[in-house]
This record gives C-alpha cells, sequence and structure tokens, in this order.
C-alpha cells in the first residue's frame, strides 16, 4: 500500500487524456500533472532538448513524492523512456509499448497505422516495437504536425480542425484495420479522426492502454493506494497560463480543477 | 526481448487453465509447466509443507532457464508468493491480485463471493487484499475441499461432480453479484458453477486475469518473445502418472501435449 500521488508528465495537455482515464479506472489515485506548455509541443524539437526538458518535468514531480511516473507522451516515450526508467527507483512507464502491444492484438489485417509528431514518426518507435513483437506486421506511420498545436490552443470544434485532420490523414484511409493515436493530444480529436477513417477502423489510445498497465504495475509493486476516495489529492501544474490549460482541463475531465503556474527553472534550481 | 520460457507452477493440473488463457492472449510465448499432481492437493496441506513443497518447484523451473515465473496456484500464492518474488531476480507471479482486482472492478453489489481450497480460504488472503484495495467491500468466503480432487481425477462431468458443487456452494447463492473462482481448478467446472450461481454473477477466472498482468509486465521489463512461433517450445512435467496428468492437458488445452514425469528429488539433488 502506498498513498502517495502518481506523477504524470507532457509536453502540455495531451497527457490529460490519460488522467482522465486513470479517473475513470484508479478513481481512488491521487494525482500530480505537469505540463510543459510553454514549450509544447515537443514533436518538432531535437532529441537532445527534448531529454533535457523531460528529466526537468521528472525533477519537478520528484519533489512532489511521486510513488510512479507516466511519460504521459509519445514523443519524451520515444527519445527517454528508458534511460527515465533505468535512472530511477519507482516504476516509470511510458505510452509507446501499451499502445503498440494492443495495437497487435487488435489488428486483423497485419496493417496497423501510426500517427503522432514528427519526432514520434521520425524515431520509428511504434515500428521498431510492433515489429520486433509482431515481424509480420505492416505498419505504416504518418506524423501529423498540425494537431497537437491545434489541441493546445483548444480549437478542437473549429472548422479548421476538421479540415487539417482530413487533410492529414487521407494518405491512411482504407490502408489499415487499427490505428494508433500516437500522442496523448489526438483522443481529444477522437470523433474527427473516426468519421475520416471510417467506423470499422479501431482507434487505439496509447494513453488509456497505459491506464491497464499502472493498474497492473500497481498491484505488482503493492503500491495501490487505499479506495478510500475523500482524502485523495489531484495536483495539475503547467508552465504557461493558468487559464489556457485549465480551460482545456476542466472541459476534458469534466470538473473544475486547480491549476497552478510552475517557472521549472526557479523551482529546480536548488534541486 | 528475451526468448526463454516462461514457467508455470501448480499443485497439479489447475494451473493448465492459466496456461490455456496464456496460449489463447500469447500464442508465441514458450512454456514450462510443473505440475505437483502426485502430492495435490495443497490446499488441505500444512503452510510449512506447502511453502517446501513450492521452493522445489520453483528451483525445478530455475533448472529450465524460464525468464518469469507464473505460481499459477492460489495457495502456494496465499502461503509464499511475496517470499519468492522477493528472492529471485526475474518477475514472479502469484494469481490472488489479479483476482482480487479484477473483482473489485466487477463488483456493483459491494458484494464478492471467493471460492478455494481450505488453506487459501483459511489464509484469509483474498478477503485481505480485496479489503485493502477497497474496504467498503463485503467478501465472502468458502473453502470447497473436494472441487480440486474431482478435477485432478477428471469427474468434471460426472453426476457426482454437479451434486457436489451444488450442496457446497448453497451458502453463496443469491448473496453475490461476483465470484472469484479462488482456485485455478475450478474454471474447469465453470459450467456447473455458474450454473448453480445463476447466470447474473460476474464469474472471475484468477487465471486469466493473471495473463493479462503477464502480458503487461513482459512489456514493463521487456522481456517479451519474438511473435515467431515456429520455434517455440512447450514443456509439461507432472511428478505424478504421465497418463493421468496428459489425458486432462490435452482435453483443456485442445491438442495433444508431450508430457513428461519428474522424481523432484532426484532431480534437484545436486541443485
Amino acid at each position: 500500500m502506498d498513498n502517495r500521488p502518481i506523477g504524470f508528465l507532457d509536453s502540455g495537455v495531451g497527457g490529460l487524456t490519460v488522467v482522465r482515464e486513470l479517473k475513470r479506472q484508479l478513481p481512488h489515485e491521487s494525482v500530480v500533472y505537469i505540463g510543459d506548455s510553454a514549450r509544447a509541443p515537443y514533436g518538432p524539437r531535437p532529441a537532445e532538448q527534448i531529454r533535457e526538458y523531460t528529466w526537468q518535468l521528472v525533477r519537478f514531480l520528484l519533489t512532489k513524492n511521486v510513488k510512479m511516473i507516466v511519460i504521459a507522451c509519445n514523443t519524451a516515450t520515444a527519445v527517454v523512456w528508458e534511460e527515465i526508467k533505468e535512472a530511477l527507483d519507482i516504476p516509470v512507464l511510458g505510452v509507446v509499448l501499451p499502445g503498440s502491444s494492443a495495437a497487435i492484438k487488435s489488428s486483423q489485417s497485419g496493417k496497423i497505422g501510426v500517427i503522432g509528431t514528427p519526432m514520434t514518426i521520425a524515431s520509428n518507435i511504434y515500428e521498431q516495437k510492433i515489429k520486433r513483437l509482431a515481424p509480420q506486421m505492416a505498419v505504416l506511420s504518418l506524423a501529423c504536425p498540425r494537431f497537437a498545436p491545434i489541441v493546445e490552443s483548444n480549437e478542437i470544434k473549429s472548422s479548421v480542425a476538421k479540415k487539417i485532420v482530413y487533410e492529414s490523414m487521407a494518405p491512411l484511409v482504407g490502408k489499415v484495420d487499427t490505428l494508433v493515436l500516437g500522442c496523448t493530444h489526438y483522443p481529444l480529436l477522437r470523433p474527427i479522426i473516426q468519421n475520416v477513417m471510417g467506423p470499422s477502423v479501431k482507434l487505439i489510445d496509447s494513453g488509456a492502454e497505459t491506464v491497464r498497465d499502472v493498474s497492473v504495475l500497481l498491484n505488482y509493486f503493492e503500491i495501490n493506494r487505499s479506495r478510500e476516495v475523500e482524502d485523495k489529492t489531484e495536483e495539475y501544474y503547467t508552465t504557461a497560463s493558468v487559464r489556457g490549460f485549465k480551460e482545456i482541463a476542466d472541459q476534458w475531465l469534466g470538473e473544475a480543477v486547480t491549476v497552478q503556474h510552475v517557472d521549472l527553472d526557479k523551482e529546480l534550481e536548488n534541486d
């Protein structure tokens, strides 16, 4: 038993899709979330910078005494998950393996699509993981650089969003039976993506899959929190404006949450 | 990636229900199975003896170079899972936590039934685990000492089996909405148990739940086997007669498997 919170990090608001799933599957667990919206999106940045930023978010979460860290960002997972997992003595989960594993189980045709940020797609991490587990699968990858910014600016219901999604995804339509949403921002665009791909295509929400793994690892390491929800805590931090983050968080999580601004350089200077 | 087999141990044939589930969910993984049918059932034995026997099975599996061990026996899990997990440097799974966790998720009424061997029920392990995770749940436990012997002697389709199950389970009928099959032998009696309890009661197969956890831990520790099934291996060992074990194994796994007799004392004497 361990009543400390689970830490989530993301380049911005995308990881909230993972938290929403956590609140559904494990509503009694406490949460600390840090979104680096001031520097989002991570996707187009060089690997070394993504590594440095992600480590800052990890160090911030460690100051909050978390019992587990979920790297709720595909880009950060692609670049630095293994290194962080090796370095820390608490469990560290990424979102790529759970998504890959679910896609393999789902696909009948053996043709899996993956959409993600430019860095996630360039890293080829989904294709690598999927093909290592299931060499017979064909993976069609597509970078969608404009999706995460639409979500960060909360334009997901605009006609521009619809147009961008339709145009971007055209190369995958009709070619796969399973599509991995390889960026935690993308479930916010899910209805549009499902429309483009058609109802028979199974969308894999890598964040939701990750929460199933969180549950198993809490059991395995015996660090569940007691299901007495009264005194559980939820803390949300953003490196950008509280208002923008809160607008999306309230909407996505379906309740009013308290969001605090954090200046990482200041917060970590004595660390 | 790790192409070594997963090791399963049980007091007898019950753990085959876990292997069947593994073959369904993860058909590419290699298997080494040891069933201690010569000394089954473990349920009525004293804890110290169960501890000693289980450690022998673990040592046997280690001689087979397994990458993970599944204690596919609730009784052994109740007595010695934590000790074995601490002692080994490969992942060791028991069947109790996955079953408890699934029961909590399933129950709407908050009333969960658990059936198991006398030792499992006396250990109170399911009630402890369930109530630690979810204190508001009520757990009704029932020892069913006659079930595992029916399965070991392959009398699951006899009218005697039906009579025994109906009589034994009467105290739980109408009292719970979820029932944990807290012994890996019991899924072989599932149709009868479902009939007694009624169609609205959700039966939790702790073994099947455990395989979901196996899959997650293979991912987390990055020890999956490549999904090239050609050269995968399956080895089944029993401490009792090959014929009796094979009859049940073939029937339950739906294919003819090769079963070898093993004399544990001899096998381990130079260990």
